[in-house]
């Protein structure tokens, strides 16, 4: 698999990526253990600071090193990703090493322990902002901290969950830029 | 614009057309008074109850009406209605009813005040579930408590915003059911 020439981007335009709704990769590092896992359900929250939200499932294996290190790092996976995708979605962490198993690269984060993916083409860092949601609704709310993202392409294709074994993969853009009130874009 | 036959649709299974992170219309009414928006920040949170969160900007015209209602639908816009949406997003509730503006169609709700936009493929009805992150996070916690959606297309095109002006318009469904562990699908 690919791996990306990434840049320092603007924590203020992340939305660019993650609003779209894709399905994503979570990292973790806890005490000398680290997993990754597959995750669809996610929104944007603020631009500055750039907060993010996320559910987890307790049953989870990742849950516990997420909670307790307060980090993960949410990674965009390409389409061309998919089997990938599907198999870690698919697996424990405690069967062994997600790295390993699915070939991919861990590139050491700037400001947190949880891996990147070198194979995605964008990687944010995540801090718990605030825990309070955690064990009611299972949401976790995060200020992302450092984004790295490729300088190609511009437009990743993404893949994006339907439920029942089903993704949809990102399509054309269209741009309505000229109809946008400034402030509402 | 088109109005489309719906059918009342399982509740557990409206990530279907959530979870892919489409651009929605959310419609409101209170105290005689209705409203349309455009909003992109949302997730699900849970099956059953069908629990869906959504980030509200306490600027919009709409904000007021869905927090002292408690009440919102959830309308699915198909990517034929762009100009529809971007003009919604880019005009006030302040300026006159937009439903007229935009020649859309309200019809009554089954359980909220809130009217359903017609022209819409889905409409999901809410109805508030926690406001206890509102002040904080400017997000509504939903319970889902009535899905309309069309029997046809079972995959509409949908839009995704990507900030600037730019949308992703859905593309390709790909399947990959035969390899998921059944109770992760």
């Amino acid at each position: 698999m690919k791996h990306y020439d990434k840049q320092d981007f603007p924590l203020d335009q992340i939305r660019r990526f993650l609003e779209p709704g894709p399905i994503v990769l979570v990292s973790s590092a806890h005490k000398g253990e680290r997993n990754l896992m597959t995750m669809g359900w996610h929104m944007m929250l603020g631009f500055a600071p750039a907060r993010f939200g996320c559910y987890l499932w307790e049953g989870n294996h990742s849950y516990e090193l997420i909670r307790r290190s307060g980090q993960c790092a949410i990674n965009l996976p390409t389409a061309d990703m998919v089997d990938t995708v599907v198999g870690i979605g698919n697996s424990s962490g405690l069967d062994g090493d997600k790295f390993k198993r699915f070939g991919l690269t861990a590139t050491k984060a700037a400001k947190v322990a949880a891996p990147l993916v070198a194979e995605c083409c964008a990687n944010f860092e995540c801090v718990l902002a605030d825990a309070s949601q955690i064990e009611r609704h299972g949401l976790f709310i995060w200020d992302v901290v450092k984004a790295h993202v490729a300088v190609s392409p511009k437009r990743p294709q993404t893949l994006h969950y339907r439920g029942d074994g089903e993704f949809m993969v990102s399509g054309p853009a269209i741009s309505r830029k000229a109809k946008f009130l400034p402030g509402n874009l």
